[in-house]
C-alpha cells in the first residue's frame, strides 16, 4: 500500500533569460525545469501546479506549487529537487532556481486557488548611471521620480476596482474587478521600492501600475491622470508596462 | 593655455568574472576597463590610480580612483568612461562597470595614500539550498551560524593589532600591524552582514577574519582560539579565506 501525498513546495528564482513560470516555445521555463528535477529524482512525470504565472524575467522569493507523489518525504524531495536543478545545464545561469521549502499539505491544498494574498515588490533604480550590480534586478529610471507625489497618486488605486486600464491583452481573468490591499512606496538613496498585494492580480497588473505610477513621479501626470485612466476601464489609457526584470513574486498567504 | 585636472572618481562593480582591480594575466581588470574608456574618449592613454587593489570577484559600491586630464569636465567625463564601459565587449557581463560620480579634486589629491578609512561588507547566507538571486554575491554557507557569538568574538580583533594570522602571504604592505575600527555583524533572516572598517587592510584581512569568525560561528572555535591565533602571528593559525564573491568595498572616507 502506497501512501500518496500532496506537497507544497516555496521555490525561488532569478528570472533572467527563463521563459517565466509557464512552458513557451524555444526557451525553458521555471515549470519545466521542476518538472525535470522531478522526473530525474522519482522516474515519474509529475506536473507542479504553481500559484502565479510569472512571466519571463520576473523574479521570486517565494514562489509556491503543488504536486502529489508516492513515498516521499518532504526533506528528501528537496535534496533531490535541488540536486538536479544545480545540475541542470539547460538553465541559462547556474543555480538559477531552488526549492527553499517542502512540505506535506492536506490533500485538497491547491497552490493557486487556496491564495489569499499574493505579495509583489516592484524595485526601481533612480540614478543617472547605467545599473552594474543591479542589471537585470531593477527598472533603471533616469529622470529624477518624485516619490511623495507617488505615494499620494498610488492611495486612489487601494480596494476594489475594474483594472481594465492596467489589464494586459492576454490577461485570462474573468472579471478585470480586482481589489488591491497595499502599495506601499518607500525611497532609500536611488532605490525605489513598490510592495503591493492583492488576493490575485490581473496579468501585467503590477507592472502597467508602476508604469503609471511612473508618469506622476516624473512630473507627466497629476493625480487626475490616474484617477481618469483607471476611470476610462482602458489599456490604452495608463502608462506603459514596467520592464518585468524589476519585478519580484514575494511571498504568498494561504 | 590647457587647463589640467586631477578627476576623483567614484566607481561601482560586479566583480564577477573580473580579474579585480588592477591588470593579470589572462583577464580584464577594471582598471584596464576604466583606462580602455578614457583611451576611446580623449584618444590619450591616461594612468587611473585606485584607492584599493580588491580581488577577483569582489565587488563595489564605491572604489574610488583619481587621474589626470586636460581640458574636460567632470560631467562629460563620466557619460563618456560610461559610454564606453557600457559598449565594452571585453567585460565578461554587460554593463559591468559604471563612474556614479567624477568631481575635479585638488592637484594633490591622491586616491590610495589620502585615504582616511575604508569601509567593506561581506555577506553570508546561512541556509541549506543553493543561492540563486544571491549566487556570486555572497557566501553560500550551509551549517547553522550563531551570530551572537560571533558578535562577542569579533570584539577582540577591534583596535591596534598585529595581523598577520590573517594576512595573505602576497600581501605587499610594509608591517603588518593595523588599527580595525569597526567590526559590525548583523542578521536579517538568512543573511548576516559583517561591516568592516579601518584605515588600510592587509591583503586577504577582511577575507581571513570572516573565515575565521565562521569557525567561531558553527561551534568549531571558541572565543579563546580566536585569541590564539591572532597572538600567533601566523597565516596557518587563523581560519580559511572567504570567497571574494561574498566581498564588497562600499565607501571609503577622505
Amino acid at each position: 500500500m502506497q501512501e500518496k501525498n500532496r506537497f507544497k513546495l516555496t521555490i525561488e528564482y532569478d528570472g533572467s533569460g527563463l521563459a517565466g513560470w509557464q512552458a513557451q516555445d524555444n526557451s525553458y521555463s521555471v515549470q519545466e525545469a521542476l518538472q525535470s528535477s522531478l522526473f530525474k529524482a522519482t522516474g515519474q512525470e509529475i506536473e507542479v501546479t504553481g500559484a502565479g504565472r510569472t512571466d519571463a524575467g520576473v523574479h521570486a522569493l517565494g514562489q509556491v506549487a503543488h504536486l502529489d507523489l508516492e513515498n516521499w518525504n518532504e526533506f528528501k524531495l528537496k535534496e533531490a529537487m535541488n540536486f538536479y536543478l544545480r545540475h541542470d545545464k539547460k538553465l541559462p545561469l547556474p543555480q538559477q532556481i531552488a526549492v527553499i521549502n517542502a512540505e506535506i499539505a492536506p490533500a485538497e491544498f491547491h497552490a493557486r486557488f487556496d491564495a489569499i494574498k499574493r505579495h509583489y515588490l516592484y524595485r526601481i533604480i533612480n540614478r543617472r548611471e547605467h545599473l552594474t550590480l543591479e542589471a537585470n534586478r531593477a527598472w533603471h529610471i533616469i529622470e529624477e521620480l518624485n516619490v511623495e507625489k507617488m505615494q499620494g497618486a498610488a492611495r486612489i488605486l487601494l480596494g476594489k476596482h475594474d483594472f481594465s486600464s492596467f489589464r494586459s491583452s492576454e490577461c485570462q481573468a474573468k472579471s478585470p474587478v480586482k481589489t488591491l490591499d497595499e502599495i506601499e512606496i518607500t525611497q532609500n538613496g536611488t532605490v525605489i521600492e513598490f510592495n503591493i498585494s492583492a488576493r490575485s492580480f490581473l496579468h501585467h497588473q503590477v507592472r502597467n501600475i508602476v508604469g503609471s505610477l511612473r508618469l506622476i513621479g516624473n512630473g507627466k501626470w497629476q493625480v487626475e491622470d490616474l484617477k481618469k485612466a483607471l476611470a476610462a476601464q482602458d489599456r490604452k489609457c495608463a502608462g506603459e508596462t514596467a520592464p518585468a526584470h524589476g519585478l519580484y513574486l514575494i511571498k504568498i498567504d494561504y
